[in-house]
Protein backbone atom coordinates (compact mmCIF):
# COMPACT_ATOMS: atom_id res chain seq x y z
CA UNK A 1 0.00 0.00 0.00
CA UNK A 2 2.76 2.42 0.95
CA UNK A 3 4.01 2.27 -2.82
CA UNK A 4 1.24 3.41 -4.57
CA UNK A 5 0.85 5.85 -2.14
CA UNK A 6 4.46 7.50 -2.22
CA UNK A 7 4.76 7.36 -6.01
CA UNK A 8 0.99 9.51 -6.61
CA UNK A 9 2.73 12.27 -3.69
CA UNK A 10 5.97 12.33 -5.89
CA UNK A 11 4.31 12.38 -8.81
CA UNK A 12 2.06 15.16 -7.35
CA UNK A 13 5.20 16.90 -6.62
CA UNK A 14 6.92 16.74 -10.42
CA UNK A 15 4.21 18.40 -11.32
CA UNK A 16 3.88 20.91 -8.88
CA UNK A 17 7.71 21.46 -9.42
CA UNK A 18 7.46 21.80 -13.93
CA UNK A 19 5.08 24.88 -12.75
CA UNK A 20 7.50 26.00 -10.19
CA UNK A 21 10.32 26.43 -12.90
CA UNK A 22 7.45 27.61 -15.31
CA UNK A 23 6.70 30.59 -12.94
CA UNK A 24 10.53 31.23 -11.64
CA UNK A 25 11.65 31.73 -15.15
CA UNK A 26 8.52 33.92 -15.82
CA UNK A 27 9.63 36.39 -12.95
CA UNK A 28 13.36 36.17 -13.93
CA UNK A 29 14.32 34.36 -10.66
CA UNK A 30 16.82 31.81 -10.79
CA UNK A 31 16.55 29.12 -8.14
CA UNK A 32 19.34 27.29 -5.88
CA UNK A 33 18.17 24.39 -4.00
CA UNK A 34 20.47 24.43 -1.16
CA UNK A 35 20.41 20.64 0.87
CA UNK A 36 23.05 19.66 3.64
CA UNK A 37 23.25 17.87 6.81
CA UNK A 38 22.15 19.87 10.12
CA UNK A 39 25.01 22.28 10.68
CA UNK A 40 26.75 22.42 7.26
CA UNK A 41 26.48 25.92 7.00
CA UNK A 42 23.70 26.03 4.94
CA UNK A 43 22.75 29.75 6.30
CA UNK A 44 26.30 30.84 6.40
CA UNK A 45 27.13 30.05 2.84
CA UNK A 46 23.47 31.60 1.69
CA UNK A 47 24.47 34.97 3.55
CA UNK A 48 28.02 34.56 2.04
CA UNK A 49 26.91 34.06 -1.43
CA UNK A 50 24.31 36.90 -1.56
CA UNK A 51 26.83 39.80 -0.19
CA UNK A 52 29.41 38.97 -3.17
CA UNK A 53 26.25 38.81 -6.03
CA UNK A 54 26.74 41.19 -9.01
CA UNK A 55 24.92 44.24 -8.74
CA UNK A 56 21.34 44.42 -10.42
CA UNK A 57 20.76 40.31 -8.63
CA UNK A 58 18.83 40.77 -5.76
CA UNK A 59 19.03 38.03 -3.22
CA UNK A 60 15.79 36.78 -1.85
CA UNK A 61 15.33 33.18 0.34
CA UNK A 62 13.22 30.60 1.24
CA UNK A 63 13.91 28.87 4.37
CA UNK A 64 13.20 25.50 5.41
CA UNK A 65 13.39 23.93 9.04
CA UNK A 66 11.34 21.52 11.00
CA UNK A 67 10.60 24.41 13.53
CA UNK A 68 12.04 27.57 14.72
CA UNK A 69 12.83 30.62 12.65
CA UNK A 70 16.31 31.25 13.78
CA UNK A 71 17.42 31.42 10.20
CA UNK A 72 14.90 33.89 8.69
CA UNK A 73 15.78 35.97 11.73
CA UNK A 74 19.55 35.83 10.31
CA UNK A 75 18.66 36.57 7.09
CA UNK A 76 16.01 39.02 7.34
CA UNK A 77 18.75 41.31 9.46
CA UNK A 78 21.06 41.11 6.42
CA UNK A 79 18.15 42.85 4.88
CA UNK A 80 17.46 40.14 2.75
CA UNK A 81 13.60 39.41 2.13
CA UNK A 82 13.16 36.00 3.21
CA UNK A 83 10.04 33.96 4.19
CA UNK A 84 9.92 31.14 6.67
CA UNK A 85 8.30 27.33 5.85
CA UNK A 86 7.76 25.42 9.27
CA UNK A 87 6.90 21.78 8.01
CA UNK A 88 6.17 20.47 11.46
CA UNK A 89 8.37 17.42 11.16
CA UNK A 90 8.16 16.41 7.55
CA UNK A 91 11.93 15.63 6.31
CA UNK A 92 11.77 17.67 3.13
CA UNK A 93 10.76 20.53 1.39
CA UNK A 94 8.18 19.79 -1.24
CA UNK A 95 7.08 21.82 -4.38
CA UNK A 96 3.39 23.28 -3.18
CA UNK A 97 5.11 24.74 -0.27
CA UNK A 98 7.84 26.49 -2.04
CA UNK A 99 5.24 27.71 -4.40
CA UNK A 100 3.25 29.57 -1.47
CA UNK A 101 6.22 30.42 0.25
CA UNK A 102 7.47 32.40 -3.38
CA UNK A 103 3.99 33.67 -3.94
CA UNK A 104 4.58 35.69 -0.10
CA UNK A 105 7.99 36.89 -1.13
CA UNK A 106 7.97 40.71 -2.19
CA UNK A 107 7.49 40.49 -5.96
CA UNK A 108 10.96 41.00 -7.69
CA UNK A 109 11.35 44.03 -9.82
CA UNK A 110 14.73 42.24 -11.73
CA UNK A 111 16.72 39.39 -12.23
CA UNK A 112 16.57 37.42 -9.01
CA UNK A 113 18.95 34.68 -7.43
CA UNK A 114 16.34 32.75 -4.65
CA UNK A 115 18.01 30.65 -2.32
CA UNK A 116 15.68 27.60 -0.83
CA UNK A 117 17.15 26.71 2.02
CA UNK A 118 16.18 23.05 2.33
CA UNK A 119 15.51 20.94 5.89
CA UNK A 120 18.71 19.78 7.79
CA UNK A 121 18.86 15.69 6.03
CA UNK A 122 21.15 14.14 3.45
CA UNK A 123 18.27 11.73 2.36
CA UNK A 124 14.82 13.36 2.01
CA UNK A 125 14.91 16.48 0.02
CA UNK A 126 17.01 14.40 -2.81
CA UNK A 127 13.39 12.82 -3.81
CA UNK A 128 11.26 15.64 -4.46
CA UNK A 129 11.72 18.27 -7.05
CA UNK A 130 11.24 22.12 -6.14
CA UNK A 131 11.18 23.49 -9.69
CA UNK A 132 14.95 24.67 -9.16
CA UNK A 133 17.45 25.55 -11.85
CA UNK A 134 20.17 24.20 -9.57
CA UNK A 135 20.78 21.90 -7.13
CA UNK A 136 23.90 22.70 -4.85
CA UNK A 137 24.99 20.06 -1.65
CA UNK A 138 26.44 21.40 1.01
CA UNK A 139 29.03 18.87 3.01
CA UNK A 140 30.95 19.98 6.02
CA UNK A 141 34.88 19.31 6.70
CA UNK A 142 34.16 18.23 10.30
CA UNK A 143 31.48 15.75 9.46
CA UNK A 144 33.74 13.81 7.57
CA UNK A 145 35.27 12.54 4.31
CA UNK A 146 33.10 9.66 4.14
CA UNK A 147 29.45 11.48 3.45
CA UNK A 148 29.26 10.75 -0.51
CA UNK A 149 29.75 7.49 0.09
CA UNK A 150 26.84 7.25 2.68
CA UNK A 151 24.40 9.13 1.06
CA UNK A 152 25.09 8.47 -2.41
CA UNK A 153 21.73 9.96 -3.61
CA UNK A 154 21.64 12.87 -3.07
CA UNK A 155 25.39 13.35 -4.29
CA UNK A 156 24.11 12.08 -7.27
CA UNK A 157 21.66 14.92 -8.05
CA UNK A 158 23.79 17.57 -6.71
CA UNK A 159 24.79 20.34 -9.59
CA UNK A 160 27.63 21.48 -7.33
CA UNK A 161 29.32 20.10 -4.15
CA UNK A 162 30.19 22.81 -1.88
CA UNK A 163 33.10 21.65 1.09
CA UNK A 164 32.31 23.95 3.35
CA UNK A 165 34.02 25.01 6.95
CA UNK A 166 37.83 24.07 5.28
CA UNK A 167 39.41 26.45 8.15
CA UNK A 168 38.72 23.10 10.10
CA UNK A 169 41.29 21.27 8.00
CA UNK A 170 43.97 20.23 10.15
CA UNK A 171 41.72 20.48 13.47
CA UNK A 172 39.44 16.98 12.53
CA UNK A 173 40.42 14.23 10.08
CA UNK A 174 39.96 14.55 6.95
CA UNK A 175 41.04 12.85 3.78
CA UNK A 176 39.66 15.45 0.92
CA UNK A 177 41.06 13.19 -2.33
CA UNK A 178 38.52 10.09 -0.62
CA UNK A 179 36.01 12.92 -0.31
CA UNK A 180 36.39 13.96 -3.70
CA UNK A 181 36.61 9.73 -4.91
CA UNK A 182 33.17 9.39 -3.00
CA UNK A 183 31.53 12.20 -5.01
CA UNK A 184 32.94 11.14 -8.47
CA UNK A 185 31.76 7.61 -7.72
CA UNK A 186 28.11 8.91 -8.54
CA UNK A 187 28.55 12.47 -9.88
CA UNK A 188 31.48 12.66 -12.40
CA UNK A 189 29.71 16.50 -13.60
CA UNK A 190 29.43 18.48 -10.53
CA UNK A 191 32.27 20.76 -9.68
CA UNK A 192 33.20 20.93 -6.30
CA UNK A 193 33.90 24.01 -4.52
CA UNK A 194 35.94 24.55 -1.30
CA UNK A 195 34.91 27.28 0.80
CA UNK A 196 34.99 28.98 4.37
CA UNK A 197 32.22 31.48 5.37
CA UNK A 198 34.26 32.49 9.01
CA UNK A 199 35.51 35.76 9.12
CA UNK A 200 37.76 35.61 5.81
CA UNK A 201 35.57 34.00 3.93
CA UNK A 202 37.35 31.98 0.83
CA UNK A 203 36.25 30.39 -2.36
CA UNK A 204 32.96 32.37 -2.48
CA UNK A 205 33.93 34.57 -5.46
CA UNK A 206 34.45 32.03 -7.69
CA UNK A 207 31.35 29.88 -6.77
CA UNK A 208 29.14 33.33 -7.07
CA UNK A 209 30.56 33.29 -10.62
CA UNK A 210 29.66 29.67 -11.60
CA UNK A 211 26.12 29.92 -9.94
CA UNK A 212 25.17 33.37 -11.72
CA UNK A 213 26.14 31.61 -15.15
CA UNK A 214 25.96 28.08 -15.40
CA UNK A 215 22.71 26.93 -17.36
CA UNK A 216 19.84 24.65 -16.04
CA UNK A 217 21.44 21.31 -16.65
CA UNK A 218 19.11 18.93 -18.54
CA UNK A 219 17.16 16.53 -16.39
CA UNK A 220 16.19 12.99 -17.04
CA UNK A 221 13.82 13.13 -14.17
CA UNK A 222 12.30 16.74 -15.07
CA UNK A 223 11.25 19.13 -17.98
CA UNK A 224 13.97 21.64 -19.38
CA UNK A 225 13.30 24.76 -19.20
CA UNK A 226 13.86 26.80 -21.79
CA UNK A 227 16.62 30.12 -21.17
CA UNK B 1 -5.22 9.27 2.34
CA UNK B 2 -1.21 9.53 4.26
CA UNK B 3 -2.25 10.07 7.28
CA UNK B 4 -4.26 6.78 8.12
CA UNK B 5 -1.42 4.99 6.16
CA UNK B 6 1.15 6.69 8.64
CA UNK B 7 -0.67 5.69 11.37
CA UNK B 8 -1.14 2.00 10.35
CA UNK B 9 2.59 1.78 9.75
CA UNK B 10 3.77 3.80 13.48
CA UNK B 11 1.13 0.92 15.09
CA UNK B 12 2.43 -1.79 13.53
CA UNK B 13 6.11 -0.56 14.58
CA UNK B 14 4.90 0.29 17.69
CA UNK B 15 3.62 -3.72 18.57
CA UNK B 16 7.44 -4.92 16.59
CA UNK B 17 8.72 -2.60 19.43
CA UNK B 18 7.43 -4.12 22.50
CA UNK B 19 8.27 -7.34 21.48
CA UNK B 20 11.54 -6.22 20.50
CA UNK B 21 11.74 -5.24 24.36
CA UNK B 22 10.77 -8.31 25.70
CA UNK B 23 13.42 -10.29 23.81
CA UNK B 24 16.22 -8.02 24.18
CA UNK B 25 15.06 -8.33 28.42
CA UNK B 26 15.16 -11.89 28.00
CA UNK B 27 18.63 -11.81 26.49
CA UNK B 28 19.86 -9.96 29.46
CA UNK B 29 21.15 -7.57 26.79
CA UNK B 30 20.58 -3.29 27.63
CA UNK B 31 19.86 -1.59 24.32
CA UNK B 32 20.48 1.90 23.33
CA UNK B 33 19.61 3.61 20.26
CA UNK B 34 21.99 6.01 18.92
CA UNK B 35 20.14 9.30 17.15
CA UNK B 36 22.61 12.33 15.44
CA UNK B 37 22.66 14.58 12.39
CA UNK B 38 25.39 12.79 9.50
CA UNK B 39 29.00 13.29 11.00
CA UNK B 40 28.44 14.22 14.48
CA UNK B 41 30.36 10.67 15.70
CA UNK B 42 28.21 7.98 16.36
CA UNK B 43 30.34 5.09 15.71
CA UNK B 44 33.13 7.27 17.01
CA UNK B 45 31.18 7.45 19.94
CA UNK B 46 30.13 3.79 20.32
CA UNK B 47 33.83 2.64 20.00
CA UNK B 48 34.78 4.93 22.61
CA UNK B 49 32.29 3.27 25.29
CA UNK B 50 32.81 -0.20 24.03
CA UNK B 51 36.43 0.62 24.96
CA UNK B 52 35.22 1.60 28.80
CA UNK B 53 32.42 -1.01 29.36
CA UNK B 54 33.29 -2.59 32.70
CA UNK B 55 34.33 -6.76 32.44
CA UNK B 56 31.53 -9.09 31.83
CA UNK B 57 29.16 -6.80 29.58
CA UNK B 58 30.04 -7.40 26.00
CA UNK B 59 29.46 -4.67 23.42
CA UNK B 60 27.19 -5.87 20.32
CA UNK B 61 26.25 -2.87 17.48
CA UNK B 62 23.51 -2.85 15.11
CA UNK B 63 24.58 -0.32 12.07
CA UNK B 64 22.11 1.52 9.87
CA UNK B 65 22.72 2.71 6.97
CA UNK B 66 21.22 4.21 3.91
CA UNK B 67 24.15 2.99 2.02
CA UNK B 68 27.66 1.06 2.26
CA UNK B 69 29.05 -0.98 5.05
CA UNK B 70 32.21 1.85 6.23
CA UNK B 71 30.91 1.96 9.98
CA UNK B 72 30.55 -1.88 10.37
CA UNK B 73 33.84 -2.61 9.04
CA UNK B 74 35.30 -0.18 11.89
CA UNK B 75 33.62 -2.24 14.30
CA UNK B 76 34.42 -5.38 13.58
CA UNK B 77 37.85 -4.06 13.07
CA UNK B 78 37.85 -3.28 16.82
CA UNK B 79 36.45 -7.19 17.73
CA UNK B 80 33.14 -6.33 18.30
CA UNK B 81 30.16 -8.32 16.70
CA UNK B 82 28.22 -6.50 14.65
CA UNK B 83 25.68 -6.58 11.64
CA UNK B 84 24.42 -4.22 9.02
CA UNK B 85 21.12 -2.75 8.20
CA UNK B 86 21.00 -0.81 4.70
CA UNK B 87 17.61 0.98 4.71
CA UNK B 88 18.02 2.06 0.49
CA UNK B 89 16.90 5.04 1.18
CA UNK B 90 14.66 4.88 4.02
CA UNK B 91 15.46 8.06 6.49
CA UNK B 92 15.11 5.79 9.90
CA UNK B 93 15.34 2.17 11.10
CA UNK B 94 12.28 0.26 12.33
CA UNK B 95 11.46 -2.56 14.82
CA UNK B 96 11.43 -4.96 12.80
CA UNK B 97 14.26 -4.60 10.52
CA UNK B 98 16.05 -4.28 13.96
CA UNK B 99 14.74 -7.43 14.93
CA UNK B 100 16.11 -9.50 12.63
CA UNK B 101 19.55 -7.88 12.56
CA UNK B 102 19.26 -8.71 16.41
CA UNK B 103 19.02 -12.14 15.15
CA UNK B 104 21.26 -12.50 13.00
CA UNK B 105 24.46 -11.47 15.66
CA UNK B 106 25.80 -14.09 17.39
CA UNK B 107 23.69 -15.32 20.36
CA UNK B 108 24.73 -13.54 23.67
CA UNK B 109 26.18 -15.74 26.54
CA UNK B 110 26.02 -13.51 29.66
CA UNK B 111 24.71 -9.52 29.99
CA UNK B 112 25.67 -7.71 26.43
CA UNK B 113 25.03 -3.70 26.08
CA UNK B 114 23.70 -3.14 22.25
CA UNK B 115 24.19 -0.04 20.56
CA UNK B 116 21.77 0.50 17.76
CA UNK B 117 23.45 3.14 15.28
CA UNK B 118 20.37 4.98 13.67
CA UNK B 119 20.34 6.72 10.33
CA UNK B 120 22.32 9.79 10.31
CA UNK B 121 19.19 12.13 10.67
CA UNK B 122 17.65 14.09 13.27
CA UNK B 123 14.00 13.70 12.21
CA UNK B 124 12.82 10.91 10.96
CA UNK B 125 14.40 8.15 13.83
CA UNK B 126 12.22 10.38 16.24
CA UNK B 127 9.00 8.89 15.45
CA UNK B 128 10.44 4.69 15.56
CA UNK B 129 10.23 2.84 18.58
CA UNK B 130 12.79 0.36 18.30
CA UNK B 131 12.51 -1.45 21.60
CA UNK B 132 15.25 0.35 23.16
CA UNK B 133 15.89 0.57 27.23
CA UNK B 134 17.95 4.23 26.22
CA UNK B 135 17.14 6.82 23.91
CA UNK B 136 20.65 9.12 23.15
CA UNK B 137 20.96 11.78 21.18
CA UNK B 138 24.19 13.13 20.36
CA UNK B 139 24.92 16.63 18.72
CA UNK B 140 28.59 17.98 17.90
CA UNK B 141 30.36 21.21 18.49
CA UNK B 142 30.54 21.69 14.88
CA UNK B 143 26.95 21.70 13.71
CA UNK B 144 26.54 24.57 16.15
CA UNK B 145 24.79 25.04 19.77
CA UNK B 146 21.34 25.68 18.11
CA UNK B 147 20.24 21.76 17.09
CA UNK B 148 17.89 21.27 19.61
CA UNK B 149 15.83 24.54 18.95
CA UNK B 150 16.03 23.17 15.50
CA UNK B 151 14.91 19.56 15.66
CA UNK B 152 12.90 19.97 19.12
CA UNK B 153 10.97 16.50 18.76
CA UNK B 154 14.40 14.47 18.82
CA UNK B 155 15.78 16.42 21.53
CA UNK B 156 12.52 15.66 23.92
CA UNK B 157 12.39 12.14 23.37
CA UNK B 158 16.23 11.78 24.92
CA UNK B 159 17.04 10.17 27.61
CA UNK B 160 20.39 11.06 27.57
CA UNK B 161 22.21 13.98 25.30
CA UNK B 162 25.90 13.87 24.28
CA UNK B 163 27.70 16.75 23.51
CA UNK B 164 30.51 15.61 21.19
CA UNK B 165 33.20 17.26 19.54
CA UNK B 166 34.46 19.15 22.63
CA UNK B 167 38.12 19.32 21.02
CA UNK B 168 36.18 22.09 18.38
CA UNK B 169 34.96 24.76 21.69
CA UNK B 170 37.32 27.46 21.06
CA UNK B 171 38.11 26.84 16.64
CA UNK B 172 33.89 27.48 15.98
CA UNK B 173 31.34 29.61 17.84
CA UNK B 174 29.42 27.42 20.19
CA UNK B 175 27.23 28.89 23.29
CA UNK B 176 27.06 26.09 25.59
CA UNK B 177 24.63 27.59 27.56
CA UNK B 178 22.28 28.22 24.85
CA UNK B 179 22.63 24.59 23.95
CA UNK B 180 21.62 23.33 27.13
CA UNK B 181 19.13 25.58 27.83
CA UNK B 182 17.31 24.55 24.38
CA UNK B 183 17.55 21.03 25.34
CA UNK B 184 15.79 22.32 28.56
CA UNK B 185 12.91 24.67 26.74
CA UNK B 186 11.93 20.33 25.54
CA UNK B 187 13.14 17.89 28.01
CA UNK B 188 14.01 19.07 32.13
CA UNK B 189 15.46 15.48 32.67
CA UNK B 190 18.22 14.30 30.27
CA UNK B 191 21.78 14.78 31.61
CA UNK B 192 24.15 16.12 29.21
CA UNK B 193 27.56 14.72 28.88
CA UNK B 194 30.22 16.71 26.84
CA UNK B 195 32.69 14.23 25.10
CA UNK B 196 35.34 14.14 22.82
CA UNK B 197 36.39 10.65 20.96
CA UNK B 198 39.56 11.48 19.53
CA UNK B 199 42.71 11.29 20.63
CA UNK B 200 42.71 11.20 24.42
CA UNK B 201 39.13 11.10 25.14
CA UNK B 202 37.06 12.46 27.57
CA UNK B 203 33.59 12.02 29.49
CA UNK B 204 33.47 8.80 28.48
CA UNK B 205 33.62 6.87 31.57
CA UNK B 206 31.06 9.19 33.32
CA UNK B 207 28.65 8.53 30.11
CA UNK B 208 29.28 4.36 30.90
CA UNK B 209 28.56 4.76 34.51
CA UNK B 210 25.46 6.26 33.57
CA UNK B 211 24.55 4.10 30.60
CA UNK B 212 25.17 0.64 32.55
CA UNK B 213 23.18 1.76 35.54
CA UNK B 214 20.12 3.86 34.58
CA UNK B 215 16.73 2.15 34.46
CA UNK B 216 14.70 2.17 31.67
CA UNK B 217 12.33 5.00 31.85
CA UNK B 218 8.57 4.49 31.78
CA UNK B 219 7.43 5.85 28.69
CA UNK B 220 3.72 7.37 28.41
CA UNK B 221 3.67 6.15 24.73
CA UNK B 222 5.32 2.57 25.14
CA UNK B 223 4.94 -0.06 27.49
CA UNK B 224 7.48 -0.16 30.16
CA UNK B 225 9.38 -3.68 30.99
CA UNK B 226 9.69 -5.00 34.02
CA UNK B 227 13.97 -5.65 34.98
Amino acid sequence: MLIPVRKAVLAHNDAEAAENARLFESRRVRVVNVMASPGAGKTSLILAVARALPEGLRPLVIEGDVASSIDTEKVAAAGIPVHQINTDGDCHLDAGSVRRAFEALPAVSGPGLLFIENIGNLICPAEFDLGEDLRLVIASVPEGDDKPRKYPAIFALADVVILNKTDLLGHVEFDRAAFEAGIRAVNDRAPIFDVTCRGTTSGIGALVSWLVTEPRPERPDSPAMGT
